[in-house]
């Protein structure tokens, strides 16, 4: 299994972030990782507190923590000087740095020098691992759910995640697999697959869930949409490698194009469904939809429910917001 | 418009070569771009004969030659050591040496020393173009007529150089678009799809057809296949990037199953049909295929013939074998 990996447990460095909404990463790590973030870097006193104890890169190396992780985007999304003494210092007490930066950590020569004195890691998890092989098609054990999307940014990561905790849960065997950064850090290991070089992207896909036990589910990020002019390559690739059993559309409820892309108009849920299901059909063809996963954020209560039941009435496949609902709802048609 | 560029004309590199069958590069580039290839380079006098005046690096030089191609390809597909001399020589000479080796050109160290001491470039085309940007969906102007395959190795660059060929004998306006590396030694310029990361591989499709007058026509060489089960995303990014008026399917008639990938049976042209609309109509809504183009190499000339005809009848298409009836037919439709 050819996959970037992390080793736990992790510092999670925050600069002088003050907002929380600059440290995504962070927070989302404490969040669905909490038992793998033992504590947090501050520059300042005033600086964003995770819950976490404060530590000093010492005192993490004391604590055996083995992961620095850069956890706030700064403005431009890269290094910052003032935060270079302390990555490295981490780097000179041997503990690996990871960021999903712009500007690559191997590119900063003090760090890539106080790195190669020591046993730390400098993780890009924006930078696929080397040698990835074509995609083969062949059939693995073990069962697969994928997140589809009706555009990029409609919740395929969060849904996933939720998934897995539900799943866990119930005492399923569950693992999330992780193909962007965020997830990455948040898994602990995966592949940046939009990163991946177009001839191997399936074969990166095989390999983010490889064979495994019959009854374990791996619970799988999708990236992008099918329908998506930029990024329908990246989503194909990752449906075409990972031969989902079944798979779930997330949708963004309030959004009528494509992100960004305002020429586009969304497909309907109905069409990303048969498009998943007629190419997922591939290399695997019983692929099938359990169920629409909708981030309804701006309805009210009396909306969302009508939304939701309106849309699980014309599908006939469970429909839940995951913030509100969960998805026990989705889960029980995946399992039944 | 960002893609590979190589500067004519061009002495064609043979090194020791004795064996046509190992030089389709050069011998690709004599068939489809005479004009361009001033001279060949062999290591030895009997090696192998393109029909082009043999010329030392110096006289090459002399006779204002811009670029060497290595037109053969070694067992391992790497730089031979017997070669390095003259390579170096014509680095040191300011030209351009071209090739779609391996092992990349700069990691030569004598090469590379070489060809920073002069104007001469190494230029691999199994590497993109820097830069590219994702791919935006926005209509541009022009026609555009996409090879599209059963399966990989089925005839796209064969059909793509003869429509080119066949439309500029009637006059019309037509440009052939390298989308791999063979292809792009023969035209001079073009992206190898294939290799670029798989976010920007629609906006890498857009810049290889960019903007053009109304009446031209972008004949783009296809990759892979939109079912192939390693490929196919490569194929999507394609086809969503070239946002093509038309396209033609490219079929190995003796052909059941993918080639390298024996557990997958080929899919029916009438499938590659659907499923290339179905996609294409995201960014050209007016997308329909224009004809068949079959390699029926292995038949008697009356199973040729019924073939082409059967397929003909039941798709209400033409369908030819371009290496027999030329592709006259299939412009007929386009144009009509």
């Amino acid at each position: 299994m050819n996959i970037l990996k992390l080793k736990t447990p992790y510092l999670i460095f925050l600069g002088s972030e003050e907002n929380k909404l600059n440290a995504k990463t962070g927070a989302g790590l404490v969040e669905w990782r909490p038992e793998l973030c033992k504590a947090q870097f501050n520059l300042t006193e005033s600086g964003l507190d995770l819950g976490l104890p404060r530590m000093s890169i010492a005192q993490a190396k004391e604590a055996g923590i083995k992961s620095l992780i850069i956890g706030t985007a700064s403005i431009g999304g890269g290094l910052q000087d003032e935060w270079m003494d302390a990555l490295v210092e981490a780097a000179q007490a041997g503990i690996d740095i990871v960021a999903g930066l712009h500007n690559p950590l191997n590119g900063n020569a003090a760090l890539k020098a106080a790195s190669e004195k020591t046993s730390s890691s400098l993780i890009d998890v924006r930078t696929p691992p080397e040698n990835l092989p074509v995609g083969t098609g062949i059939k693995r054990t073990g069962k697969r759910i994928l997140m589809a999307g009706t555009d990029c940014v409609s919740g395929k990561k969060f849904t996933a995640l939720s998934m897995e905790r539900d799943m866990k849960k119930r005492g399923l065997n569950a693992d999330f697999r992780a193909s962007g950064q965020t997830g990455i850090m948040i898994a602990g290991s995966g592949i940046p697959i939009d990163a991946v070089v177009s001839d191997f992207i399936a074969g990166a896909a095989e390999q983010l869930s490889p064979d495994n036990a019959d009854d374990h589910w791996d619970v799988i990020e999708g990236q992008g949409s099918i329908f998506h002019p930029g990024y329908a390559a990246v989503s194909m690739g990752l449906l075409i490698g990972s031969q989902p059993d079944a798979f779930v559309v997330c949708h963004h409820a309030s959004r009528s194009h494509m992100d960004g892309w305002e020429s586009y108009i969304l497909p309907t849920i109905e069409q990303v469904i048969e498009r998943t299901t007629d190419i997922g059909s591939l290399t695997n063809p019983n692929i099938k939809c359990v169920g629409i996963s909708v981030n309804t954020s701006g309805m009210s209560e009396q909306q969302r429910e009508d939304y939701c039941a309106d849309v699980s009435k014309k599908l006939g496949l469970p429909c839940i917001d995951p913030h509100v609902h969960g998805t026990d709802k989705i889960i029980d048609t995946l399992v039944a």
